[in-house]
């Protein structure tokens, strides 16, 4: 939709039909487990723009309950499924923008089907989980996988008052993070009440329970975060190139390799600017960002989208999170070779009443000093200092340049030397 | 004292003594307001390191309550006043450092030496004053000047209790912002309850009050926070030049004209790295970083600073203020043609209960989209965002840059488009 109305912003002319298979668009996934922990009331607050706001605002003629069967580029038409009159029918199309999204994983496990079972990928599926979480007898819940959204609705859970088991089956939760830097958010979850169990491998579900080799674990909700993969089935035999993870290929201004046929958002690859290559990263952040290229492109301007940093936060109760770049295992697997700065210290002057701790890690190249990546686990104001090093990245900075950095200071919003100019100080000295 | 440990520790078998004329070595001058305010118990505890912390981890010979009286740059060596031992003694250098610092403006007034006017530049003046504030009869305090640090005063004296005005000769507090980004923060101050009079030059002092032309204003505790200026006096006559507004003028490795003569901090001017020219720009985040790379070339090394942007942060209660870069009065005066984004949204997502507003103010350059400068006034989490931008200006970025930047989102922390991305969208569009 993102592509669709910036289309319009540039082309008022263009005739833009857009297929829906729910009866949402334009709405905030990320922030389903807000309105499981109660503090958005409803799920219609996240909505952004409805379709009737499509069509009025942009004029595109948003088709709901609509869901596209299949694609022929050969005769330029999509094969629509409209299921509320019981028809098939046939849509011509110049241009094709796909933004077909992501699909939860679900494992092929015993009793995957259970009606207790749960994805939380759109909002539908949150309607679902949610109605089943305020029927009376829910008191246990698990949640299968360590990602964000695993954990953000584990911390919703509890504040619903329910008992919550994370059940992960790496090492460690948040696998996007270095295993030193996902200890202190296990500790905060751990803190928060969650029980969280790592290496433990889910082996089926069944009525009330989760079950795993170390034995059950009681259930009455289950929620899968297991990850997301390219919803690309539908491309198959099209003539559309998938790339990684069977996501769709796509160059810097979102074309594919398709004539007139356009991708954006969780469905289409990334480029990693500092891997140089090419990555599948389901963000919301990125599909905006790629959305609107598409669009200014197919509106017939002219945007790119140079790529991504896999940037990433979240807070778990009163602990941040941030994560930009190359993790080691990332680095290491590019080929960099680099230097690893931890330091820790407090988000804000360490003589005021309780000042937050903070950690900051940091990667930088061998030789060059630039950086690679970034991974900060604190208190309040630790998470959205990434989004410096994020800049800094982006930028092809060396550490030196981060420490000569004018950041702003002021005893209650930061210490002197900001936490990153003093991870970059370490760095500095270990190269 | 940064730049003797940094050169102790680049070459240990420097000699290095140390001059200082209180009693104090190594503090937050920044903290004053909050031991004022009372959150943080006394001023000792902005101490970093004592003069004996010096002497026994870098070996730095500091000699407190000495004055030097004068500087002989051709037989090298300093007069310094050891009023203890009541004598006057002569030492010997081969490299000097010039780190005098900067002295709180006080204006030619009647009055102006009442003991009931007090600065706030060394813990010294924050000790005098904590101890009048501390008098029974102290209710009605009056700041005069609406910089940062009167800002800060009159938020820790409404703490303790009192009655505060704050009075600024200027059309608003704040100078370093533009006019419309300050008013908020002085509806931030009324609704506090402090009495913000602008336009109000102060004629004088007298027993209890402060006088101005529109009539006297009560005050048991008056407070100068009308800036400072670089403590240079010393140097006339010596032969090190003293450059804008009377600052030592140095170059990129914190040299002065004179050989082996050296200068950081407060009585040194910096270089603007938008404007490119020297500024003066009294704060302790330069101070250090210029510190540091005196004291690697004095040691032996080689060390540069590139610049500053004059990147400021504070707090009043709960609204948080950002700058970096040039405002729109310096933009024009350094001879740029740009446009002005304004951006009002929220600091997290808009869904969640109560988010904090943000305002967002971007200068871009005309034609090349590059960013001069920004200012926030917001909510928690508003001011430490200014460092993207200040990470992006120093990158010469333009605003399709920041647009195109992977900065960290998740709805307690962040709408989906950062703030600064959505003003950058805004100039986008303007150019």
């Amino acid at each position: 939709m993102g592509a669709a109305a910036q289309a319009h912003r540039l082309d008022a002319a263009l005739e833009i039909v857009a297929f829906e298979k729910s009866d949402w668009t334009s709405y905030s996934a990320c922030g389903i487990p807000y309105v499981v922990g109660g503090s958005v009331d409803g799920l219609d607050k996240l909505v952004v723009r409805t379709p009737q706001q499509h069509r009025d605002g942009s004029l595109i003629d948003v088709r709901i309950r609509h869901e596209v069967m299949g694609i022929d580029l050969e005769r330029r038409r999509l094969e629509v499924r409209d299921p509320a009159h019981s028809r098939t029918i046939q849509v011509p199309f110049d241009e094709l923008m796909l933004g077909m999204g992501a699909l939860p994983v679900r494992p092929d496990l015993p009793g995957i089907d259970l009606p207790a079972v749960h994805g939380v990928q759109t909002l539908d599926d949150a309607g679902h989980l949610l109605h089943h979480a305020e029927s009376r007898e829910c008191r246990n819940v698990v949640v299968v996988g360590g990602g964000y959204i695993g954990l953000e609705l584990a911390e919703a859970f509890v504040e619903r008052g329910m008992r919550v088991a994370v059940v992960e089956a790496g090492p460690h939760v948040l696998g996007t993070l270095d295993a030193d830097m996902a200890v202190p958010v296990e500790d905060a979850m751990r803190r928060l009440g969650i029980d969280v169990r790592v290496r433990l491998p889910v082996t089926g579900f069944a009525d009330g329970i989760v079950q795993t080799d170390a034995g059950p674990i009681l259930a009455d909700l289950i929620v899968l975060g297991l990850g997301v993969e390219p919803n690309t089935a539908l491309l198959e035999g099209t003539g559309v190139d998938l790339g990684i993870r069977d996501a769709v290929k796509v160059d810097q201004r979102q074309r594919t390799n398709a004539d007139g046929v356009w991708a954006a958002g969780d469905c289409a690859e990334s480029f990693h600017l500092v891997s140089r290559r090419p990555v599948y990263i389901a963000l919301g952040t990125v599909t905006n960002k790629q959305a609107r290229v598409a669009g200014v492109n197919i509106g017939g301007g002219y945007a790119t989208f140079p790529g991504v940093l896999g940037t990433a936060i979240t807070k778990i109760c009163s602990t941040e999170i941030g994560r930009t770049g190359l993790n080691m295992t990332e680095a290491t697997e590019a080929g960099f070779d680099y230097v690893v700065a931890d330091v820790d210290g407090t988000t804000i002057a360490g003589y005021l009443p309780d000042p937050p701790a903070i950690r900051v890690k940091l990667l930088a190249e061998r030789n060059t000093g630039r950086v690679l990546g970034a991974q900060i686990v604190g208190g309040r104001g630790a998470a959205k200092r990434i989004d410096v090093i994020a800049t800094a990245i982006t930028a092809g900075f060396d550490v030196q340049h981060i420490l000569d950095l004018d950041l702003g200071y002021a005893p209650p919003l930061s210490p002197l030397w900001d936490p990153i100019a003093v991870a970059a100080r370490r760095a500095l000295a270990l190269l």
